[in-house]
């Protein structure tokens, strides 16, 4: 009996350590992610572009004004800022920095470059992006 | 022999699990270095200001210009823009959010007012806290 305990224990033990990184393999991931949301707002599809963030009212926007908390309230200032096609245009993003900070966690930070005939517009943003139920959804996202 | 080694895998798997996370200490402390840093800045101390900033090359400080890597390259800019008392004024800041991100990093969102005579300034930063070698250091700030 205790022999299958100090069993149990070394392979739970082994187990703890199994867990490995593949940072090149989550970075590509990650930044499928991001490619497909700037995809997705150039077909004026807001809805489609707020799949990258965490569907939650723990999701942080940063902005000149404050913070905006949660997914729905982060979609409904896009909707307002960004009315019609004229005013999302083509989106491109260029990507800066990713960084590995620990486990499915990474911080990523790039320009946004938007163009359109109502007026250009460009800017950098800073992201941090985490693996919940194993989907990468920005959970933080500091534009300016 | 076996036995000794099963004893020390049986240790190793209950120090792996030991690492208990104190959230309300860790932001305690987090901030305490926060307002040591503000306290600094308004001595007109920018060194000891950037003591609360990792001393690695791979500081990352995002602002509207891009990225500057570096904690040499960040105080030569604080240096440059804040070259006297009268720029460096009394720094204030506010701490909007802290939150746990994993063991030892945490992201910190606060505002910052600057008095001074030569103008005041405001602005919103972003920050990744990190624990590393048992000191709470700055690993990335994204400020405006």
């Amino acid at each position: 009996m205790i022999k299958k305990g100090v069993c149990l224990l070394v392979v739970m033990f082994f187990l703890s350590c199994k867990s490995t990184v593949n940072i090149s393999k989550d970075v590509n991931e990650i930044k499928t992610v991001l490619f497909q949301s700037a995809k997705d707002w150039s077909k004026g599809d807001l809805k489609g572009f707020m799949k990258a963030y965490w569907k939650s009212d723990e999701l942080q926007f940063i902005g000149s004004k404050g913070i905006t908390y949660g997914w729905d309230a982060t979609l409904a200032n896009y909707l307002k800022g960004y009315p019609t096609k004229e005013h999302t245009g083509k989106l491109k993003f260029e990507v800066l920095s990713v960084k590995f900070l620990s486990k499915d966690l990474y911080s990523l930070i790039g320009t946004y470059h938007l163009e359109r005939k109502v007026g250009e517009a460009n800017g950098i943003f800073s992201l941090l992006f985490k693996r919940i139920d194993s989907r990468w959804v920005i959970i933080s996202d500091h534009s300016e």
